[in-house]
């Protein structure tokens, strides 16, 4: 299954596509970050963001989308206009009909390194080692795409399998 | 000018259109609110309120947008919806080059009522009464849209005039 993870914000909006399945190699496709100025009004900067993912949706066809969860609890600063990126990447899937899930950065962390209070160098290091790149993928806002896109292949891959089972069980009946 | 004013929310989304100028009476155009289920998926949530912008954008036409600002400070059981809600409306504005303006909850009571602090119920009542109104728009959202145009219209109408004030200013120099 190919995967686009979307780490949402507004002045970096971290894209990474990847493909795969459990138990088997996972490969980058792609990786890059939207940036926007501060200089710009918010409604340009978030039609920006809603242009480069709707490019990637076009580019790459993922079979799903991952979006980080935000909460309140965030950096109250920059809380809002991640809120709002993330609302146009969930409309922007679902528009399409692309399936779409939210994973908490603990979530994330957890799926890619085993603890959910593992630090950006940690995910990094492990986005680096899961798809045996060269080097980390920078800015964090990158790897944090690319670490979705992994974490919604293996759990989504997990669940598929799951609903496989009780679909197949309820069969036998 | 026609102004569409839109009061973000997931469950409830606030649109109101109005037409008028500054020392004119305002006419109420339209009024409505865009409910979405909780029992939904916020994605799904989400388009339902971006058809339903759309929807009006198409036909009302408005020649500009006006939509509440929201504040990290406000009611963090909601603030995320609430957030993603107007990014959804500022795009959908700026995507088509209407121009979007977003204004403070307290800016729109001082322009309706002449107090920042103005409740709910004086709002609507300002509102029924700016635009000769039989009884106050309800539900709250559906009110407080109309207030939000009604301030764009009279603000906006400032604005422009002090814009031609100085453009007329510098041509004479």
């Amino acid at each position: 299954m190919r995967v686009l993870g979307i780490d949402p914000g507004l002045t970096r909006c971290g894209l990474g596509v990847v493909e795969g399945q459990v138990g088997r190699p996972l490969h980058l496709i792609d990786v890059n970050v939207v940036r926007t100025s501060a200089d710009l009004p918010i409604a340009e900067r978030l039609v920006t963001i809603e242009r480069g993912i709707d490019a990637w949706l076009d580019e790459y066809a993922p079979d799903a989308v991952a979006v980080e969860r935000v909460f309140a609890r965030s950096d109250s600063s920059t809380i809002i206009g991640t809120a709002q990126a993330s609302g146009i990447a969930l409309v922007a899937a679902a528009r399409r009909g692309v399936p779409v899930t939210s994973y908490t950065p603990s979530e994330v962390k957890a799926a890619v390194s085993g603890s959910g209070r593992a630090g950006k160098a940690q995910v990094g290091a492990m986005v680096t080692r899961i798809l045996r790149l060269d080097a980390p993928p920078k800015p964090a806002d990158a790897a944090d795409a690319l670490a979705l896109a992994i974490t919604h292949v293996w759990r989504g891959s997990a669940q598929a399998r799951i609903d496989a089972a009780l679909l197949a069980a309820g069969r036998n009946k």
